[in-house]
């Protein structure tokens, strides 16, 4: 297991106490989440768009259009941050102050390489599906050529990458611990509400756990 | 009410059907979220952080330390693009390439300026609490004035703004309508779990409702 040690980019600036940095640890949140934020640059501007993502061994991968323009600018030799967020409870103190939030995120900064072998692609594509829905792909209509060709899958090495993670109640001032306020945390939770089957769907078909 | 047209860097390219660019439609996605991600450029790389942000009339706010890398980047001259993205469902189709997810997503752009007038920033951190626990501010230990210098607050017009938006069922090529797999929508929705009080909390203060 490669252990990742911060670079003068990666390193949290703000809150050392927050930053992790083991690739464990990078590794759990990003298996934790589903959707990312990929920050690229677009004649001269910061452009960020979200995708979906899912990570294999030391690499994360995310897909997208062939004919998309991230996808183009990427490839042109673009540096990208990707970027994965959890928020987990909101943190009241008894000051404005003092409020917070606990989460936990990854920055991984790198230049993409795009998945062109057909059969790493197929093993990529079948790897995302099979992250979010365990045991769909092999009960999926199979991919035809075109629509392999049509998808593009870029992959990126978790080599700089940061995690930060807030956790724990509000911290507030000595002095303000009996401000007649509630303080604590609202912690939050993403749920699944009940599936609801496409229209025309033969009876019989059960629908998969949906991931959070 | 201002009406913005999509500039050529704003439009969507990809899937025209699901790009939304009244403000109304951009206002209601930015109301729905707390959380945004914001994408600048820091020594040539794009760099993309979380945060929180807030709306009012037609400019986002967002605030951090006035120590933070991220906000003196921006107060150099940084360009910016804040994006917001609430994923609503997945989207299960008979073949991988169908499968997609309903989504809301604003990408706005912009150069933010600081918010320093002493009184307009008092009013945009109320703002920022009451937006998301109304009521809370005047319960609060007020803020002094070194937490008014240490927080930094930003703001943006939604001039260059545009929303993206994908609702509805899966959509299968019609050969593949009786392919035996389930199809359909796995919605997602954020919940709230009980508040947790604070250690030495005094018996008597109820915690707000939580924003989701």
């Amino acid at each position: 297991m490669q252990q990742n040690s911060p670079s003068e980019f990666t390193r949290v600036k703000r809150a050392p106490t927050r930053g992790a940095y083991d690739i464990a640890t990078i590794h759990g949140i990003l298996d934790a989440g589903t959707v990312c934020h990929i920050g690229h640059i677009v004649d001269g501007r910061p452009v960020v768009i979200p995708t979906f993502y899912w990570r294999h061994e030391d690499r994360v991968y995310w897909h997208g259009s062939t004919a998309s323009r991230m996808i183009k600018t990427i490839l042109a030799g673009g540096k990208v941050c990707l970027t994965v967020t959890l928020l987990d409870a909101w943190v009241l103190a008894r000051t404005s102050f003092h409020h917070s939030a606990n989460y936990r995120s990854v920055l991984c900064f790198g230049r993409p390489v795009l998945v062109d072998d057909p059969e790493e692609k197929l093993a990529a594509m079948r790897g995302f599906v099979e992250r979010l829905f365990p045991g769909r792909w092999d009960t999926l209509r199979p991919p035809n050529a075109q629509e392999i060709k049509a998808t593009a899958i870029l992959s990126m090495p978790l080599i700089e990458a940061s995690a930060k993670i807030r956790t724990g109640g509000p911290i507030d001032d000595k002095e303000d611990m009996d401000w007649p306020v509630w303080a604590g945390l609202l912690p939050l939770r993403t749920v699944a509400d009940p599936p609801i089957a496409d229209a025309g769907l033969a009876v019989g078909h059960a629908p998969p756990a949906t991931p959070t």
